[in-house]
């Protein structure tokens, strides 16, 4: 009890503190470790405060834009601007730099794709970053796969993911996880900002998961014909659909040693991607015998209770054949997700659970609607298929 | 004669021009190939100008800053800048933008390591670009090898290619290249701004080159107790010989199907790339049995005459060893290479002319030290190697 209601004034304590600008920041800062090689800035402290700096001598305004607010920076006498944000939650944050109202990437840091641009990525020290950091365990390889669609008529290219010993064992066939990013992001997402790899790697070590092949592919898919752009945010769905089930799917059969029957594959993705691959494994359940849902449903953005008999085709309809159908039915939330999130999955666990159909629930905790919420579902996601 | 003068002018009234902003620029732009999904700028003309746009309505000054010249945007009603470049050579360059002081990546383009940053990149369309286009043959993995260096005690990344055909023939074992970025650059650069997989793909489709693996490192190295920066140039490459002959061969060939003898082993670097590859040819003719220099030799950036009973103790100082061990020995350079590379590059070349070694010189017409010069090399040294 003691302990909810301090943690109750910490937080009016830096709610106010963040508005007064009266913040007594703590000075432990320490270069991200997603920095350049030899690049100081940006910084970290124990807080999670987020730290920039950068040389605009003849700027009027420089400003860090992270989390959807802006915070202004100090000018010092050689023209060097730095500041620092309010506290970051645990794990990995999309950011960028705003000079006299141009929108660039922070020159100090490597870049990521999200936000529908490559832009800067900072990472905030999580108390459970063991299980993504880089560890003297055996790696696997994280292989680009350039392919020409038939559908979309266009150059893809998909990461795969092969695990440790993929190599010396060519004799051994692995089962395959398909792994979908979410809205404006790509597929380079998952081994970048995700650390899929690593995940994998030291899952795989500690016996934890077992050696799989993970695709990441990208989740936008355009018929020629069609506006290259998201205009109805269920038609890109089901291009890519097509061609997860008519390309992706026989392509790295062919080109990788996998065990290729439904028993073996499982498809998950995040945010969008959840939407995505929700509707792909209930329309091919023969082709997909594992889901996982992190931080989104197909329902989404609606909190409206669903009608089975109607959502996806009736394709709940039927609980025991879903049961029977997908080994394991996996859905995730942080529990600092904003709205419309908890509220549409809340409803398609409420459809869930009067269907009768069995499924995983994991919660993120004190994560929201970013990347720490989905390293951590994998983490869980993947303990559990193929087994 | 008539072309020659005729050339004459255009090269003195461009001069002109660029310096009186009077050029008549000529208005075809497209946006450059190595843009965002979805970004219109920058963009290339048929003079290879580079055009470059922003919103930055509050800056005072914002310039384009390519080819080590700055170029000042003018900016609209609408607080967005614009403005572009003298004609660049064909191919590859970075570039920066710089507002009000701050140089940033312009976030029109999709990023490149070189320069000792991840900063933007353009793609000035060749006459030849089809030797490294994205063509509908058969394409080989780029793969990411990650691995920890005793040498270095640091986690290590090399960037692999293995070529079409490699997953679907098991019992076959290939030839490996070592392939070297030049100073500032580093694992990636070759894959990515060199296109050296595209290059291969295209070469093998042609039956112009065998399938090979090539392996792509950084070439910097410290040890733990020395500074992490260069300090002494030749100490780094001092270094990563270590590494790339006690740790990097060894682990390429226990975790790919090369053909593990000097027969099937070449190595190649460009500009700094050139020198450090050297010195690990001469010093390990037990290992590699072929040497491409690209824009760079060991004397760098020497032009005085070399002693071969001297120069890389005297590595070079029986010319018939030399005839017997190296199978191929090419070097190559860009007709407008600024010194000290033609000074330094001309030395060798008259060394290795007066010990008789016998090497093949290939010459990029039109381009200096420069991506297009590497490419173009990469090209004619591939179809040479392991034949």
């Amino acid at each position: 009890m003691l302990k909810k209601i301090l943690a109750g004034v910490i937080i009016v304590l830096s709610f106010n503190l963040g508005f007064s600008q009266q913040a007594q920041i703590v000075e432990d800062f320490k270069p991200s470790s997603v920095n350049q090689p030899g690049k100081l800035y940006p910084q970290v402290n124990s807080e999670g405060r987020v730290r920039v700096q950068i040389a605009a001598p003849g700027a009027n305004r420089v400003q860090l834009d992270i989390g959807g607010v802006k915070y202004d920076l100090k000018k010092d006498a050689n023209g060097v601007w730095t500041g620092e944000s309010a506290p970051q939650d645990e794990g990995f944050h999309y950011y960028q730099l705003n000079i006299d109202g141009a929108s660039v990437p922070d020159p100090g840091t490597i870049y990521f794709y999200g936000a529908g641009r490559w832009g800067s990525g900072i990472e905030v020290p999580a108390h459970d970053e063991d299980i993504y950091a880089l560890k003297e365990v055996p790696h696997g390889l994280l292989s680009e796969v350039i392919y020409f669609s038939k559908i979309t008529q266009a150059w893809r290219r998909c990461i795969v993911y092969t695990p440790p010993g993929y190599e010396s064992n060519p004799e051994k066939r692995y089962p395959v996880l398909y792994l979908q990013h979410g809205s404006f992001e790509n597929e380079t997402s998952w081994s970048r900002q995700g650390r899929a790899n690593f995940i994998l790697d030291n899952l795989i070590a500690e016996n934890k998961a077992v050696p799989m092949i993970i695709v990441m592919d990208n989740g936008y898919a355009f018929k020629p014909n069609e506006p290259q752009v998201v205009t109805n945010p269920t038609r890109p769905a089901m291009v890519f659909e097509e061609v997860m089930i008519h390309e992706i799917v026989p392509m790295i059969d062919s080109r990788f040693r996998t065990i290729a029957d439904r028993e073996h594959r499982a498809i998950a993705g995040l945010s969008m991607g959840a939407n995505q691959t929700m509707r792909i494994v209930m329309n091919n359940l023969d082709v997909f015998s594992a889901y996982g849902g992190f931080s989104g449903t197909a329902n989404y953005p609606s909190p409206d209770d669903i009608d089975p008999t109607t959502f996806l085709d009736g394709k709940f309809s039927n609980g025991q054949e879903v049961n029977q159908k997908i080994k394991v039915f996996f859905l995730s939330l942080g529990t600092k997700e904003p709205n419309p999130f908890p509220g549409s999955v809340g409803a398609f666990r409420k459809m869930l659970e009067k269907q009768g159909i069995k499924y995983v629930f994991y919660e993120s905790p004190a994560t929201a609607h970013e990347w720490q919420t989905w390293r951590r579902s994998l983490y869980q996601f993947a303990q559990l298929i193929f087994k």
